[in-house]
């Protein structure tokens, strides 16, 4: 990896998303020599994923540079790679672009989608946990509206309208409510000759209601607001097959639609080399300092990790707010360590969780309060536009979406690269 | 193509670049059924492609929906589709998504890169004629920058950082110059490991000077700006092999460089079904009516067409303002035509014509004065904005230049989609 040698010792960090970005930040200055290793050239902010998927904001608006974000760190090394394996024994990790030695290891390498064992759902859906995942759904989208135009059956030319997303977590229901949003201000005008009383907006959902990460009161008042805009939920509801067009659910229930996104579960992205034992439900188990233990110096923090404690007996929800705390108290306590200090175990400090749903309509849900409506949708924006990295983004994404507010645009319906399955 | 039958004529115009665009808002209003074919379902600003390449302005921000551009108009048709071959006996269109009949057919397909016969120029080149090859370019000048720092070669690493543009006329320059001030601000700053000096920028012209289609002071004027910028410009040069790596000219000389693109000569795309005679240069020659001569109510206009008069012996330059012009005039024609009136000549109005070199500089030629500098930079400015369609595109363009003008800021240095060879 031509990582210059150092007589500090060196803390390699897979994947620069919320968990590995926090810890790189909060050891700026620290005594260590940081390498980080993604993927990607950029740190991606996932919650907003279904904005680029739904042409209201473009990718380069949530994605910044991990070397621009760096540029003044000294003794911090960036490595654009794909993480293949860790040796625990010999200290180091395997990547595309070669081996590197670690004093201390942290993986913070995010979930990937879990299709639960469906091959033809993983082969025909469309997931969205990369930037250019995303693209592709708003491509196919679009796609699909031109092919419609020229169907004369009227069954292909519903399901070629019609969008089946799975999963009412906040991503889905976001999704569902930016697509319905779509259907009422866009895709009418852009597509004056198809009769869009022919498109439907399906949600699934397994669970009996909407937002389990959130009060039994957000789902209803997510329902309702979904409801209202014209998205057909359906609970207690799990998909069991997919051939492109029909969408098959365990109680024998069909849904058409020629694209189903695919929002209903994540998984740890787990590298190889790390022991069956101490994998659990896609996450690798560590203790409360975020160490996989048995394994020594190696840390795992975010989505990938499962720290199992008593407030948290199934682990921490796999959203940004764990990711970023475990970040900055690993990185305190790979400073102690350098110091002969005991390290501070985690304790995860519930900031709030929040979705959108639509104009002037989201649920937040605050240590203190609920919120629900105008202001929780104005908490929802300021809290995205503060924490996007970069202040071009933030101007952008604010400008973006006072365009899209006042003047119902979505002007990004673009197909810049067509979609194609397998390609 | 599932087109509504009419009892209106039907105008069908083969693409949506200047010339397609600027013609099919001139019949806005008419009494013709039109339907406008584009490969792409938006309408991409051709003159800005090189600031998408070099992370100064998102794709987004200079491309625009074409059912947006049309949502209010009558008896319109879009359909994105590739265009096949026509049949002007059977005055059909032939396209990737079926055959449609016409009264009239306009083309204005516009230009793609010429390789002159250099194959592997062609294989190994990087052309920049659309969004996606722009991306391709930003993708790739990253890519090999992140491949430099693990090079222990200095040879394979100094041809990895350098960049090798043929093609010295306003695209060529305007690269060559943005590419110079991403080497100036950008990269020493994102790879300090990397001696910057290691990178060469090279600009290849055949002819012996640059910017042929403007005034030779222009020329000058541009190539001292460019070598004062660290451009190395090789005059009276013609690029006659590429191996990936090793540019071989035409006199012997060598350049390095793992990227070259090629600004060098473009031709036009001249659909199947227009017999050769019909074709000169890669262009359709067409009378002073944009007629192509033999065929029956069947246009060319724009980069495609070949118009050869008095004051224009080789035809008009290959640029917007004569296909835009062009779109106007036949749309005129068409009108006159449903009222029997005869068909009034083209003749082009050089409204002048102007490049960009980097901050504070440009040339700007108008038909009374010649400008340069910061005047001339700001005209550029002020009609490229002015031209761009969309309110949304005119301020994000807007912010991000004043975002790159003040802080030398590109932030779009992301890899979305790598660029893969063949893929």
């Amino acid at each position: 990896m031509n990582i210059p040698p150092t007589s500090k010792k060196r803390i390699v960090i897979i994947g620069g998303g919320f968990g590995g970005l926090s810890l790189a930040k909060s050891l700026r200055n620290s005594d260590f020599q940081v390498v980080l290793i993604d993927k990607n050239n950029y740190h991606a902010f996932q919650p907003l994923f279904y904005q680029v998927a739904t042409a209201g904001l473009e990718p380069g608006s949530i994605a910044y540079p991990f070397r621009k974000i760096f540029a003044n760190y000294q003794n911090f090394y960036f490595r654009m790679a794909e993480v293949i394996s860790i040796d625990a024994t010999k200290k180091t990790v395997c990547s595309s672009i070669g081996e590197v030695n670690y004093d201390y290891l942290v993986l913070a390498t995010g979930a990937t989608s879990n299709f639960f064992g469906l091959k033809n759902v993983e082969e025909k859906s469309m997931p969205m946990k990369s930037v250019s995942e995303a693209l592709d759904i708003r491509s196919l989208l679009i796609q699909n509206f031109e092919k419609a135009i020229l169907s004369k059956d009227i069954k292909e030319r519903e399901a070629l309208m019609s969008v089946v997303i799975v999963g009412g977590g906040p991503t889905g229901v976001e999704l569902a409510g930016a697509i319905a949003e779509l259907r009422k201000d866009i895709l009418p005008k852009d597509y004056p000759d198809l009769d869009i009383r022919g498109m439907d907006v399906h949600l699934v959902e397994a669970n009996n209601r909407l937002l389990t990460g959130m009060s039994a009161q957000s789902g209803h008042r997510a329902y309702d607001a979904l409801n209202e805009m014209g998205v057909d939920i359906w609970l207690d509801t799990r998909v069991s097959d997919y051939d492109g067009t029909t969408v098959t659910c365990h109680n024998g229930k069909t849904l058409f639609g020629s694209m189903l996104i695919w929002a209903a579960g994540v998984k740890g992205v787990v590298p190889g080399g790390i022991e069956a034992s101490h994998i659990k439900g896609g996450r690798i188990l560590v203790n409360e300092f975020n160490e996989i233990q048995g394994l020594q110096d190696v840390y795992a923090i975010g989505d990938v990790a499962l720290m199992i404690t008593e407030i948290a007996p199934t682990g921490h929800p796999m959203v940004a707010q764990p990711a970023m705390q475990q970040g900055v108290n690993v990185a305190k306590n790979l400073k102690r360590k350098l110091s002969n200090q005991a390290p501070i175990a985690f304790v995860y400090k519930d900031l709030g969780s929040m979705a959108t749903i639509g104009r002037n309509k989201a649920v937040t849900e605050l240590p203190r309060f609920k919120m629900f409506g105008w202001f929780a949708w104005m908490a929802w924006l300021f809290v995205h536009v503060y924490q996007l990295v970069g202040f071009r983004n933030k101007i952008i994404v604010l400008i973006s979406w006072a365009q899209n507010y006042f003047r119902h645009a979505r002007d990004l319906r673009l197909i810049i690269r067509p979609f194609k399955r397998g390609g």
